[in-house]
């Protein structure tokens, strides 16, 4: 239960969309007393300030871990193990330090890397919930409530602060589930990573043709729907697509057989397939994926 | 102006998602005095009735159109010719014959074939609305408010029948703005088309993974955002795909193009290009398709 779950300091590293709304939603709830924000960004650091995200804030990031209990890491995921080796020897001995990064076996890397003996104090986490917005404008106290959280715990974590990171979550209305790592960078390449890929590629794709403007203007709700995560920060999306190249380009890949299958039919006149592909995935959509969302 | 606009009797073909709300529209705006269903499928007409959909209803498509001024087509398109031959020599000659098919040189070229002389009072449009669902019980009054419909007029149409075609849909607070038909079909194949192509081979393809009630159960809002149209009814987007196929497969390939540069700069580790392909999405879609939505 995270009944009496309770922050003295809370280290924010990263206060935008995804450290922002954790703050946000901790202190909503009454459970920190004082949000330390850091980051290499003055500006974005002190805009956290002046929306009540962060009490105080700090550029050098082993200054701002100091006395924290809860160490939060909300950086591009490519960032992290810069992080890490900076705040390595600062960390509270009894701190928990965790993240929000959305690939898990590269940051589990990069703090093997960095972190030294640390490496038990570090929790790895993924909220599976976000916006296409980014940026502490973008952040609030939402953001979790009834969304899933995935840990995946390493080896070397004591489980009172496996179960400190799962109390941390649940006090902002999370459900958390552990994982392996590398089956969460499975399951995330082919329900987040892929379906970002491929916004991308087809906004850019109609960003090419001539009557784009007109393109845009008679879009309905589908194109609005379909193309909505296109508008997801680069940096980030470009260090999560590095950060999980090999099964992101498997999922490439069977996406192309998706799209081959359906090519194919219609290329062939085959009335009778095409139905046939779109029915299934109409089934699986209605099916499947409701059940397991209950919407 | 749409102020005086009334209708004695409408008939309407077709009384699912895009036939019953226009009738529901029309009937709460006080703009019409009696609706005819009609179809072919007695289960749906009775459901529709049911719903006050329709005032009565007739499988008989010849019998229902007597007597109506305004005649709305709203079946699968590759239904349509079948249709239009039933009904051709049973108009009322002052009638306004309109439909709310997704492309329109096929639905215009079978219109040529089955109506004959009747031609002239075929005013070809497409309501820029819609939702994932289909069928009389996903009708509902508001879904053309603040839409776009297209009305793609053949040469042979008075103008008084292309004011009266654009009244009905203004009477539904739906914005009617006119195309040329080929222009609508190439326009259409890059914002509807081709999303729901692509929606499809998605779910397809993530269906064919082992693990795939878990990869739905931890997909968050991207996948159940460009998932959703792949609800779509099955045998309306087959005729749709059949009935646009040389402007889709364009699409399709020029998809292709996207994916594959988003791809190669994966595979070879590229980050700079790969962070410049999203941020080229990210500004079209932020730019362009807010300007151009204001949303």
């Amino acid at each position: 239960m995270s009944g009496n779950f309770h922050i003295r300091r809370l280290a924010l590293i990263g206060t935008g969309l995804i450290g922002g709304s954790l703050s946000l939603a901790l202190k909503r709830a009454g459970r920190v007393d004082e949000v330390i924000g850091a980051g290499r960004n003055r500006k974005t650091l002190k805009r956290a300030y002046e929306l009540g995200i962060v009490d105080r804030f700090e550029t050098d990031l082993a200054q701002a871990v100091v006395g924290a209990d809860v160490v939060f890491v909300a950086v591009p995921v490519a960032a992290m193990e810069s992080v890490f080796a900076t705040i390595a020897g600062h960390l509270t001995p009894e701190a928990l330090l965790t993240d929000g990064g959305s690939v898990k076996r590269a940051v589990i890397d990069a703090a093997y890397r960095a972190l030294g003996k640390s490496i038990e104090q570090f929790v790895p986490g993924h909220p599976i919930a976000g916006t296409e917005q980014s940026g502490p404008d973008a952040a609030f106290a939402d953001l979790y409530a009834n969304h899933r959280v995935l840990l995946t715990p390493l080896p070397e974590n004591p489980p009172a602060l496996v179960e400190k990171a799962t109390q941390l979550w649940q006090a902002v209305g999370a459900h958390v589930e552990y994982m392996e790592a590398a089956h969460h960078d499975h399951v995330l390449a082919a329900t987040s990573h892929l379906p970002h890929v491929i916004a991308y590629a087809l906004v850019n794709s109609l960003g090419r043709l001539a009557e784009r403007k007109e393109i845009f203007r008679y879009a309905a709700g589908g194109f609005r729907d379909i193309s909505r995560i296109a508008s997801s920060d680069a940096v980030m999306w470009r260090d999560i697509c590095l950060s999980n190249r090999e099964e992101l380009l498997a999922m490439i890949d069977l996406f192309r057989e998706g799209l081959d299958e359906i090519e194919t039919a219609l290329r062939d006149k085959d009335g009778e397939q095409l139905q046939a592909r779109f029915a299934n995935a109409k089934a699986i959509r209605d099916g499947l994926y409701r059940e397991a969302n209950n919407n």
